[in-house]
């Protein structure tokens, strides 16, 4: 886990110059269906780097998005009117049984099919219509980590690609993530303060809120505990209630609009005295317990790439310093076949 | 609360009653407009029935439903082509600005926008061009439960009317939910189990899967513990590793398909020695820890509203058993005002 995290930037780089081409192929035969609505399917890791895409269409593209249940056509048998959809399906392995047979439905149903994958060749990528392939190389670790990172920034790039966007702030990525990196050894004391926690919160939002997600996840599968995340707007609605300075909280505040619509709710944590260590803009997170600091100049979009990275290596050093061993969590296969 | 989980049933009448030519009136208006995708917009409890009701869509109205983050247009400003898209915004209290707003970009934007709510006149009905009132009367308790149920039925109505599929089956709903009611006095001896536990996951698939999470707001509301509710193939994708026989399960597993699903995952908690409490159908609940048994003959769709009565009582008797008190939870206000 610790090396795949270490990767990422390399990786990156990967997508950057011989992942391009690729990708604005499958760009320009999307573009060529004008597509009206996205639905997107994928689960656990892959389901939050799905959740950020599903900002970026919205924002970025700016058509309407959807997380699609695979349950409706693989349980219920729903066969949906799916004409100038374009369905996206993202697996690291490509691998899961229900996310194949929603590919077929959905293509049967009239959407443009694609498959995001970290597998050159799937049971995924051969059901869709299109291809993209992740490039993050073979991914030992039962925690995904640079399959992660590198789905966002394939599915940044498809997305930026199909409006012609510019993207060019994307190239800057490896440099800053490298620098994170080396400032890593901070995140192993950080990790002990949380040795002994049963519960541990996790908020962010817009962009934000996929990181908050997959950081609630690592901390679950590498060290068992319950993370919970929220969205800063739902936190509000009913999870406050369980809030009190024995529940950590792990906020995302990047700098941009995303970090400042977060304000509200830290102001509303900090009534509740609430323990709230933070990973973003300095400015944010010199009010909080502690916190780990971005690099600045990220637009809004990208952040997420970068604010995964000190929370992927807290799941590391945390099931570390708790005996556990973050390579193999008990109760988990690395490819999860689901029907 | 407890007053008004017993309200529910004649709230249903009164929406199965005077409350259905409203619903049909709305209902053809939609179905004039052809709309070819649908967008929910809610947060906190009416956010799972907004989930519940992306699932009737893609189901019964076979077309694509997505749940839009409002962040996207009211901290993004996106401005979505939303032509050909039936917007809908549910809301207790029809007060919430983020949800207001983001109707207001929706209806400029091309969206059908449609308000549900449980008042008469409220932002949110003003904003959207058509209103479906809930009509659950007045709601004292911060901690939702009749409005829940109330959008719930609303939104099967108006799903099933807007296709003109058969209802029928609704009408029977008030009477089961009576005897449900009746035979409560079980889930007090049920709520003294949980009397100290601190961490406790809920799961349930399709049209469950709402139900787990109303049941684990309402158990985060009125009880602080860290409620966590996993669909049951994404538990499976990674939180399946903190579970261990500590760490109570509540599993919705209704009779019909939906609760079949739930077999493989009911298998590989039994491989974990979780300890597991089912709501549904008494053939599935038999294998575990213990269970609370639905009344048969209830379609796939309507069971939502049958599961999450036990599990609100259960939200109620063991806030009750901790000295709390489920009316007033600590942090919260009845209406949440996010920007």
């Amino acid at each position: 886990m610790a090396a795949e995290i270490a990767e990422q930037p390399t990786r990156w780089r990967t997508l950057l110059g011989e992942g391009r081409a690729p990708i604005a192929e499958v760009a320009v035969r999307i573009r060529a269906r004008r597509p009206r609505f996205v639905q997107f399917v994928a689960r656990g890791t892959s389901g939050h780097a799905a959740l950020y895409a599903k900002y970026l269409v919205e924002i970025i593209h700016q058509i309407p998005a959807g997380l699609a249940a695979p349950s409706t056509m693989t349980v219920y048998g729903a066969r949906p009117d799916l004409r100038d959809v374009l369905f996206i399906a993202v697996s690291q392995s490509g691998g899961s049984p229900d996310l194949v047979q929603s590919v077929d439905v959905a293509r049967a149903q009239g959407a443009l099919t694609v498959a995001v994958t970290n597998n050159d060749i799937s049971p995924l990528s051969d059901a869709a219509e299109l291809h993209v392939d992740v490039l993050a190389g073979p991914e030992k670790s039962v925690a995904a980590t640079k399959s992660y990172t590198a789905e966002l920034l394939a599915l940044y790039l498809l997305v930026t690609r199909i409006v012609e966007a510019d993207d060019s702030a994307a190239a800057h990525l490896p440099d800053l993530a490298d620098e994170l990196l080396d400032a890593g050894g901070q995140v192993r004391s950080v990790a002990q303060r949380y040795r002994f926690a049963q519960r541990l919160i996790t908020t962010g939002r817009g962009y934000s809120y996929p990181t908050a997600r997959e950081a609630a996840l690592k901390l679950m599968e590498t060290s068992y505990l319950s993370a919970q995340a929220f969205s800063g707007a739902d936190l509000l609605h009913g999870p406050l209630a369980t809030v009190d300075p024995q529940v950590p909280v792990l906020a995302v505040v990047p700098a941009g609009v995303g970090g400042d619509a977060m304000r509200p709710v830290l102001d509303r944590l900090a009534e509740r005295d609430a323990d709230v260590f933070g990973v973003g803009s300095p400015a944010l997170i010199a009010a909080l317990t502690g916190g780990i600091a971005l690099p600045g100049g990220v637009p809004d979009a990208l952040s997420p790439l970068l604010e995964i990275i000190p929370l992927q290596q807290l799941a590391l050093h945390l099931a570390i310093a708790r005996g556990g061993d973050p390579d193999t969590p008990r109760g988990l296969a690395k490819v999860t076949e689901t029907l």
